[in-house]
């Protein structure tokens, strides 16, 4: 048996026997797999297994997530952090080896997989990072960063929608630095995919602008493997799919069907793989030595180039300390010393502006000092002001419409592939993505949203159009329960800031935040700036900013909504109401801070209303009343939808008089609603 | 000049007199279409303005919504109940024609366009409605159903994943009566779609297995579009797609450019438009007489084309009575006698189950009457047990997989298309469209969730795997906001039952509910049968479970978390505390009920202890206490996840204990979160 061989069908074997013991996961593609993750680990990917950080390193991700065996199985046999006995805690709580990959969790894993078409347009995103790292520091004499990403997929990823918009800008961006292995297995959870897959992916794929290759006997011709990898890095200005032929859960006696892919094989059906792989039938988890001889020389090579690498960087900086400072700082994850002077601050006298405005200004303060940022929108950019003045697209030379080097993505209208991109961008290292749509629309991209969330990456959101204030486009584009999904969904950071200086304290907290992602609701229609706010106090997520002695009510309200209810209290004054005045830009942020300053900016003693142009669910956290939106929006010019809603300070001041009253009725004290037992 | 000519000139101008007048909209992509929607109106639609819900009607989807002048325009021309005002009250409050297009709104809209790609997926659904409905209704000497559904669509639906996913299903299912019109023009917001968008489109579409033709000169060679479109009707088992090629704001001097997408043209611009058009430059919303003539003699043909299918009804009535009847049932939207008696009963004495499980009970029992339920799942078939035993897949004949007959759709691993193709099932009529995926998937497909909630179709969603119940597959599988999201959409059913009999009750208004959707959370764990549960009070939304007299803790709950409560409030009982327990699976149901009943489920008195294992967010509204997941699930064993969490009945009681503890220390009376001023 060659070692080539031996490998694979450790490779298999510890795949069966792996999901055998945890009685749950998926065998049939890491066995499918086997050899094309071998050939690709051993002879092409460049990685370090003792520095899974080396930042020259080659990407992999498996798309495929749930096909997970594989991916730890290859990392704990080439000396990545994982061992044996995490292999055998597979899918047991608090087990490095979870039920799908998780970045920022297990050592080598780049980004979080199993929701299906994800790793694929993360693939997209880590392809265009080094691209534009290749641009922006490679010199003439020294080709410092020319890594590549490999992506595996099945038929899942390639059904959803989410990998077809990144495979379209894929193509369009001319990635040679990507190639994706798809494994054309023919199988999927429901059966064949001839009952719901029978267009032709190849012929798709070449409508993309990629390269297809195919290889047809992926389970056992492992020079036809080797050989299409090899033409895929050849070619420089497309990214390459390589169609791979195998049998799902090859070995096993239903190989070939969906009954190998997401259950154990049985334990009768071990022993005859074994027995036909020539493997001992009475061993579980067993590696021949020279398995793991093998894999340490690979290792070794890895850890060789990185040295090489480092000592290449080294004399870069004796030639161009300058880009060498940026270039190591980026990698570091540091902010540059100082970024935080250039963020706008504004007078209550200054011109009221829309948000979305306000966050253009931001941007092209922060880009200055900032070249981490690199920024697109879903094809709304004059609506989203998401493009800085002067800056170049991020485009292949060859179309003479920017460069690799440029900062700004075209995403086309991809939303779901844009979040999913960013992703990938933000797992690359040292780039803080910005992403622009419509707020109503980061509903299409939440499957990759959560996942930045749960991953801990660090990508901003330009949600603009941010409620019914963007006014004639009417319900269809009015977000509606978008507030209270994205509130909902732990570690990420919702801000509606409502005026200037709290739209440079969003992006202040947002690119502090190196592991969590903030989405900024940005209005379309002017706001003013507001007497009391300041960067300082908006950093804190939430505070006071109309104070009242004894006050009989107090407002907590967001965005464009803190000016009305600023006039709501002024005329409540007037009328003897004593009325204060919260901002609450940003839960995530306000729920950090301590109790005693939460409780002093949300006190007892009188009630609270809440007040957002948006759905009232979850207010109740914080007010004891909400005024809000109860169902769909509607088209026509802004202010008239507003005043049909009641979202007016005279209205207001009835909602908030109303309120005082009932409360006055009601007897007895007001108690925060931060005061809780829990 | 020819009238195919003054109408076309009357569309484009009429469609840059609306938009000027609003001030705001799109004249750009109606002014390039107007050709193609000339052609298509008046030579090939079958429709009848004067009734704009004939059956067999051809169905007309906009999917480019933005362009909705151009529609409502040819909905005015022919008669439809759209008058000259109501096109100047565009994107004007309260009007008929609002910023996009809205079903449910305007006569003879079909589906709510807008959000790019829906539309496109929603006429693949129009088209599989019609291909089912033909295989069964129809008889060797009744073709009853034929009818074609048109889309017509831009860049920037092409772009989007759901149109693609909804395209690569419809290659599949060789549906011979889905006609898309591809305007081909090149603009797209952001400028030349040349930055973002340079794949092939047209060899994609054959990737598909589509019919892709070419019209090069759709600004004015009517006889190429003509033939086009009846060519596209003579291929009876693919979809077609015509890339038609129009100069975007044809007529205007800026035409051809982004200038004329999305803005008014200028004043100067509309005068040298009618000029070159030859009309009058001094009137506004000038229709010439010869214009209507024409339209009111494609109407009076639509007209007695209804008249003829309707006497061809009347005659299929007298020789196949009971096919007519089941037919005409369903055109009205009823559904038969009697149906709520086979929902499932369940008693405490039978066995636990999944709730997916009982679903499937359910579905089974159901379909034995309601042939109206059009079934699928995104790939997962054996975990959301959406297939009932022995249903025929929707395939086509030649795939020897099914028949159009078949109730059962292979969706494929694409989420977003199936609920945007499941809305064109609901809008078809006649059909109740369910969709399984793991509820956490659900979010894959909300930007089709949300517009079935707002146009009204009835859609069920399947969402099992409801929680960290599902276990090992871990957070990247596991729900954890969607709960709150889901609660947030207005006109939106989230239901998560507890057992049997809430499934049952879930279901049973699912169905009644005829213009609100709903998403059932269904668990992968079993759950036994509560005491006290039946169908008709779980159909209330919310009900007492368990009832205690001077209760010092009442526990709401809803789903796999129900049983936990009742255990706890056991618990607590033996330890002295008084303990109701209260079953909330749906609040949008519950919130419907008059507030004397709702006081009476969640009374004041003592406090109430909301618990469910998603977020806690919103449970605000109905508890003073909230328990649940305050950051994400993990990959393991469920029970073991379940405990990590502190989600048992031991756990669940110690917490009942403190708040208990807590409210007593508190003092004064507790109140019903229910009671409130506004």
């Amino acid at each position: 048996m060659s070692v080539d061989t031996t490998c694979i069908s450790t490779i298999r074997t510890l795949a069966a026997d792996v999901v055998a013991k945890s009685n749950s996961g998926h065998p049939g593609a890491p066995m499918g797999m086997a050899p094309a993750a071998h050939v690709l680990f051993s002879q092409f990917l460049a990685a370090n297994p003792k520095n899974s950080k080396w930042f020259n390193r080659d990407r992999f991700v498996l798309s495929n997530g749930h096909a997970c065996v594989l991916q730890y199985t290859m990392l704990h046999l080439l000396g990545y952090k994982l061992s044996m006995d995490d292999l055998k805690l597979f899918r047991q709580l608090g087990s490095l080896t979870p039920g799908h990959p998780e970045a920022h969790h297990t050592d080598g894993i780049e980004v979080t997989t199993g929701p299906l078409g994800q790793g694929f347009a993360n693939g997209v995103g880590l392809a265009i990072a080094g691209s534009h790292y290749a641009a922006v520091y490679n010199k003439p004499d020294f080709e410092l960063i020319n890594n590549f990403t490999y992506v595996f997929c099945g038929d899942g990823c390639l059904m959803e929608g989410v990998s077809a918009e990144a495979a379209s800008l894929a193509g369009h961006l001319q990635l040679g630095n990507l190639i994706v292995v798809y494994d054309d297995n023919g199988i999927s959870i429901d059966g064949h995919t001839n009952i719901a897959f029978t267009e032709d992916v190849g012929a798709r794929f070449l409508a993309y602008g990629w390269q297809v290759l195919t290889v047809e006997n992926g389970d056992s011709d492992l020079d036809a493997i080797s050989k299409a990898l090899a033409e895929a890095k050849a070619e420089k200005n497309k990214p390459t799919m390589i169609k791979l032929r195998t049998t799902i859960g090859f070995g096993s006696k239903e190989q070939g069907t969906h009954g190998v892919h997401g259950s154990p094989l049985k334990a009768d059906d071990i022993v005859a793989l074994k027995t036909k792989f020539g493997f001992p039938t009475d061993k579980k988890f067993y590696v021949p030595e020279d398995v793991y001889t093998y894999y340490a020389d690979v290792a070794a090579r890895g850890a060789a180039a990185e040295a090489s690498w480092t000592a290449s960087l080294a004399a870069y900086g004796q030639k161009y300390p300058k880009e060498h400072a940026e270039l190591t700082r980026r990698i570091a994850g540091d902010l540059p010393e100082g970024w935080e002077k250039t963020l706008p601050v504004y007078k209550p006298t200054d011109a009221a502006q829309a948000s979305r405005k306000l966050s253009e200004i931001a941007l092209t303060s922060l880009s200055t000092v900032l070249p981490d940022l690199l920024g697109g929108s879903a094809d709304l950019t004059t609506s989203n002001l998401t493009k800085v003045k002067g800056s170049v697209d991020f485009q292949p030379p060859s179309t003479k419409l920017g460069t690799y080097a440029g900062t700004y993505i075209r995403y086309g209208v991809r939303e779901h592939g844009m979040g999913a991109i960013a992703n990938g961008l933000a797992a690359y290292g040292g780039i803080i993505p910005f992403v622009g749509t419509f707020l109503n629309f980061v509903s299409y991209a939440v499957g990759a949203v959560r996942l930045s969330a749960l991953s801990g990456h660090q990508v901003i959101w330009v949600g603009t159009h941010d409620s019914i204030g963007l006014g004639e486009d009417g319900p269809t584009h009015q977000p509606v329960e978008t507030n209270a999904h994205l509130r909902a969904i732990p570690n990420l950071a919702f801000w509606r800031p409502a005026d200037g200086n709290e739209t440079s304290a969003a992006y202040s907290v947002a690119l502090k935040s190196k592991t969590t992602p903030s989405v900024l609701a940005l209005s379309r229609q002017n706001l003013p700036n507001l007497e009391g706010s300041t960067i300082e106090r908006a950093s804190r997520g939430g505070y006071v900013l109309i104070e009242e002695e004894q006050e009989d009510l107090t407002i907590v309200s967001c965005g464009s909504e803190v000016s009305i209810a600023v006039e709501a209290a002024k005329k409540l004054k007037e009328q003897g109401v004593k009325t204060r005045v919260v901002s609450l830009p940003c839960w995530y942020t306000f729920d950090q801070q301590d109790q005693e300053y939460r409780l002093s900016v949300l006190r007892s003693g009188a009630p609270i209303l809440s007040l957002e142009a948006l759905s009232t669910l979850g207010w109740e956290r914080y007010s004891h009343e909400q005024y809000g939106l109860k169902g769909w929006g509607a088209s026509g010019p802004y202010l008239k939808v507003y005043e049909s809603l009641g979202l007016t300070g005279t209205n207001i001041a009835v909602v908030g008089q109303k309120v005082v009253d009932f409360y006055k009725k009601k007897g007895g004290p007001v108690v925060s609603p931060i005061v809780r037992a829990l």
